[in-house]
Order: structure tokens, then C-alpha cells, then sequence
């Protein structure tokens, strides 16, 4: 079974604390709106999409719990704890979004003509689909990555992969890391190499915890090994996320995606972009014109409280970069794998 | 003053203990050979021609203290001496050729018709010519690499740099970091960027360090980030070490060199190897020869006592890489800069 860092069960939510990974596995139980706040205030879940998803389950949680005088009250209540969640990460614009949706829901069934309790359900049902939505959405990204990858392939395939893009950075499966479940699921991944990812280290932290916990055949490297690893080993593709991909396909991911991109394309390996269609903006027409966020150089010089660099030193700490469309095989999206001159096909899917 | 982490004045020899870089700046007195024993020992001067300056200076600062009663006596110390010192560390093999070169010429004074203290007074000085002959040398790679780097640059240059190849690699000024001094001095350097360098952080730790001392204008970059700076920032030269240079100029450098000389080649950047002849190994056809030795996983998964990687993850820790001559600009030695095809030439100069 692969990890489930959210796992919804008979109305019951579980979540991994995210804060003492990758040295403990421990799951807490969200049984309120105050405790799915708490869990999004102190980070024990992060990443957009699951602080929102966690979020809205702790609403149903809450609502499945709670006994109600009438409809109106039970929208009353819906509304305010809404708002309340919002402000547990004011950033996390997902939450904010599934609230202005939810709330609209809400005011909807107020008006059919339904009872208080099959109301109640639907707004649990409408919480417990967003869980199952985004999940779907990556295994069809898996399965089509997956499908690519093997299309040029003789027999199991060597994934590289950046960062973290599995089930603690999605609602679950992951994009990338969605794709190498999907080979090892359909026993064709040979091994896949994760990155480091300096200087978060997201890949050792969490895609390296993911790897272990779903017993796949892994290797961690350092960023600086990948151009190595790819003249001495044979690697058949590197698979990457995607924070961001403009309308020609160029895309933003996590610092060090852009250098693998050169090092693919030098040594003759397929790369892949692995995002849902939400991640693509079709009004960004390439992608110079995505902004990119410097980040503390503390992030660099300090692990655990530890000085790692010479006291004194200037510091450049960029938190993204932008892969052109030229070093792209593909763009894998839940709808298919799309070149990126064809980018824009995925509109019309 | 560049760093000297090597002091030698008036027959006193004063070291900069590298235990405590790069939080504390200390130098200690080494007043005898037990005491450079030690600090070999104990790795507070680490660098197999830094291990061996140290070893004989720390004789020779030994026999400036001592008296002799005849030349045969002074003969005999140096032989136990120099032998003691080779203990200190087996594996440096510049201690223990500088051991037999030094007793071969204490034999052959001892022949010669000349005063004890002329005997000594040669031996102490052979020892001071190795400092000398190792940083005049690292000099003219300094001079020959930045001219080499400004025949085809308008005004000052910006210079990417990985590993520590500076004052605390070599006997003082440094190969690839004495080619970045030279270009400060000439007032050439606009910037200097360094990689971290992981796993073992030299970069971060020690070039950073020098970088800082030295008021030189620099800034620390993660591994992963070294693209990104081709892409976004004008780079003029990347300048590295070699552990070993073959016959045909492929060269095994420090992990992570291989991938900065593809990026180097995909932004149309000049890529060079910076390295004293003495690492030029001409009996050895191509780097393929070369072995590469994997180092233990935990330098990868600890720092500082933290564990940074998740517990169980595998690692792939390769010391070195080779990178092919055809990505490499010139070979810059103390004897000028060579295209790897004329690198044989150098022998004849």
C-alpha cells in the first residue's frame, strides 16, 4: 500500500505529522475544525492542495459529530468555520478557494428542498470528493507518465527524480512520484535516484521517507551527482513537478530542475513535467515572465542549528527555476502527455 | 594578505587549525616534530602537500632549536625524525617521499666537506624551498589561468568555482582558487561564485572561508544551482582542481566537476582544470582508467550530528567523477595553459 499522508476512513481523519518526519512515522487524529486549524497552523500538513483538503475534512468531521436545529443553523456553522480555517495559513489560497466554493454549496442546498440531514451529507460528500478528485487526478497523471516512459523502453526503466512530489506535497500518489508508483505498480521500475534537493532537502527528507515506506527500489544522491549518475548508469527519464507551466510550456519547478533538464538533454534522457492542467496557466505566454522568490540565506548556511558555511559569506538561495520548452519531452498531465508545442491542445481534452 | 594557513617567519611555524574552521580563525605554534605529529595527526592541516610542508617544517623549526655534537648525530636525528613523521598519517604519501628525498640529502652532506651548522643550515633550508616551490608554483597557475580567462573577456570577469582548491588544499594561494586570487589582484574580479560542494561541504565550509577572509567579492551557491547561474548571470569561466589528470586531459576532480563542465558547454561558458604538472599522470592513456572510490553513506545523511536524510534510504556517494577532455577549455598548469590535445607538451617545457 503506498503512503497515504491523509487517510479519510468511516468518516474518520488521520493524518501524518509532517513536523517529525523523516525520523518518526506518527499519524494524529483530526476529529474538529479547531484541530484540522491547528494541524494547518503548526505545519503538521503541508503543501497547497492538502492543507486544504485536510481543512475541508475536518469540517466533516465536525459537521458528522454535530447535531443541528435546522438547516440554517447548520449553514450558519458551515460559514463561520469556513472562515476560521482560512486563517490558519492566510497564504494557502487552495483553502481559501475550496471555502468560497464550499460556502456557495452550502448556500445552495439551503435553498433546494432537501432535509437537514441529507444536507448534512452532501457537504460531507462534497469535502470527501475533493479527496478522491485530486488522487484520481494523479494516478491518471501516474498512468500516463508511466505509459510514455515505457512507449521507448525495453524492459524495466531507471527514473531520476527532484524534490518532493509524492504524497506529502499532494493530496496523495503524487505527480512525479505519482508516475514511479505507477511503473512499480505495473512492475517495470528497475530503480529510481532521488535527489537531495539542496537546501531544503525535500528529496532526502520526504521522497527519500516515501521510497522506504512503499519498499522501492531507491538510491538518494546529492545534486551534484546527477550528471555522473546519468554517464555511469542508465537512465531512461528524469520525471519532475511543476509549480508553474506557462502556455508554451516552459516551466517553474524547484531550483535544480532547469540544470537537470541540460544534463537530460546532454546525455540523451527523456524529461518529463508531471502536473495536473490546474498547474498550467494559459494566460503566461512563456516563461520569462515568471517571477522568481530568493529565499534566507539561512535555508543554506544552518541544518538543524548547525553552521554549515563560513560565517560571513553572501548567500544566493533562489527557490525556483525555469526549464524552456526545448529541454521538455512532455508535459504529463492527468488528461495525457502533451509535447509542449502541443500544450495548449489540453484545453480542448 | 590572501590567507596563509601555513606561516613560516624567522625559523617560526605557526598553522591555522583547520579543527575548528570555519566558526573559529586559529593558529598554533608548532615548535617541534611532536607537535607537527600531532597537528598531522589530529587533522588540524589536512592535504597531502600541506601534510608534507608541515611535516618538514616543523623538523626543521625542531633542528634550529636543537645542538648537535657532530654531524653524524644531526644525520642520525633527522633519519628518526623524518621517519616518526611519516606515522602521523600513513596514507600521505607526500610525507613519506619528502621523508626519503630529505634523508637521501642529509646522507649526501653528510659526505660533503662542510661545517655542522652548514649541514643544518641546508637541511632547514631544503625544507623552506618546498614551501616556496609549492606556492610559486600554485602562483604561475594563478597568473598563466587568468590570463588565459581575460584574452577573451571584456573588462572584469565573473568566475564559478566548486571545492576548496585554495590556501587550505594546497602549500598556500591555491591552484583553481590562486587563478581566482590572480584576477582579484589585477583588479579583473568582478564576482566569485562558489558551490557548496556536497557532500562534504568544502566549498561552503573551506572556500567560503578563504573567500571571506580575503575580502574577495564572492557569493555561496547550492550544487543545484549552478545552471541557473549560467542561465541568469553572465559567467566567464568555470576554474576547478583535478585529483588526477590523464594523459589525454580527461580529468578526475571532485564529484560534481562533471556536471559543471556540461553546463559550462551548454551556456558557451570556458571550462578550465587548474593543477600543478605533478598531477598529470602521462602513463595514463584516458580517464576511463581512472577508479572512483564510493565513500561511506553516512556523510551524506549526517551533518553536524542531524540526520538530514530519512532512516533506511540507500545512498550512492561517489568521491569523484571524470570529465571527458572535450569538455575542458585548457589544462592550467605552472608551465602555461594547454588545450587537452597539447597537453603532452608541457612535458617538453
Amino acid at each position: 500500500m503506498g503512503l497515504e499522508a491523509i487517510q479519510w476512513r468511516q468518516r474518520r481523519l488521520d493524518i501524518l505529522d509532517q513536523l517529525v518526519l523523516p525520523i518518526t512515522t506518527k499519524y494524529i487524529t483530526i476529529s474538529s475544525v479547531k484541530e484540522g486549524w491547528d494541524a494547518i497552523n503548526k505545519m503538521q500538513v503541508r503543501g497547497a492542495p492538502a492543507i486544504a483538503i485536510v481543512g475541508c475534512l475536518s469540517l466533516a468531521t465536525d459537521l458528522n459529530a454535530t447535531s443541528f436545529q435546522s438547516k440554517a443553523q447548520l449553514h450558519s456553522s458551515v460559514e463561520d468555520k469556513l472562515t476560521y480555517l482560512v486563517t490558519a495559513r492566510p497564504t494557502a489560497v487552495n483553502m481559501q478557494k475550496a471555502a468560497d466554493e464550499l460556502k456557495n454549496v452550502s448556500a445552495k442546498l439551503l435553498k433546494e428542498g432537501m432535509t437537514l440531514e441529507d444536507m448534512k451529507d452532501r457537504i460531507i460528500k462534497w469535502c470527501e470528493q475533493m479527496l478522491i478528485d485530486d488522487v484520481e487526478t494523479n494516478k491518471n497523471i501516474g498512468k500516463f507518465g508511466a505509459n510514455a516512459i515505457l512507449t521507448n523502453a525495453n524492459g524495466k526503466v531507471n527514473i531520476l527524480t527532484h524534490c518532493n512530489t509524492g504524497s506529502l506535497a499532494t493530496a496523495g500518489y503524487g505527480t512525479a512520484l505519482g508516475v514511479i508508483r505507477s511503473l512499480h505498480a505495473m512492475n517495470k521500475l528497475e530503480h529510481v535516484y532521488c535527489t537531495e534537493t539542496r537546501p531544503y532537502n525535500q528529496g532526502a527528507r520526504l521522497t527519500a521517507y516515501e521510497l522506504v515506506h512503499d519498499s522501492l527500489p531507491a538510491t538518494l544522491i546529492c545534486d551534484s551527482m546527477a550528471g555522473a549518475l546519468m554517464k555511469s548508469r542508465s537512465i531512461d527519464a528524469v520525471v519532475v513537478g511543476a509549480d508553474r507551466v506557462s502556455r508554451n510550456g516552459d516551466t517553474a519547478n524547484k531550483i535544480g530542475t532547469y540544470q537537470l533538464a541540460v544534463l537530460a538533454s546532454h546525455h540523451g534522457v527523456s524529461f518529463y513535467i508531471c502536473a495536473p492542467t490546474t498547474s498550467i496557466d494559459f494566460n503566461l505566454e512563456s516563461g520569462e515572465d515568471i517571477p522568481i522568490e530568493e529565499r534566507p540565506p539561512l535555508e543554506m548556511t544552518c541544518i538543524g542549528g548547525t553552521q554549515i558555511a563560513a560565517p560571513g559569506i553572501r548567500c544566493w538561495n533562489p527557490a525556483f527555476d525555469v526549464t524552456p520548452n526545448n529541454l521538455i519531452t512532455g508535459i504529463v498531465t492527468e488528461k495525457g502527455v502533451f509535447p509542449p508545442a502541443e500544450l495548449v491542445k489540453c484545453q480542448s481534452k
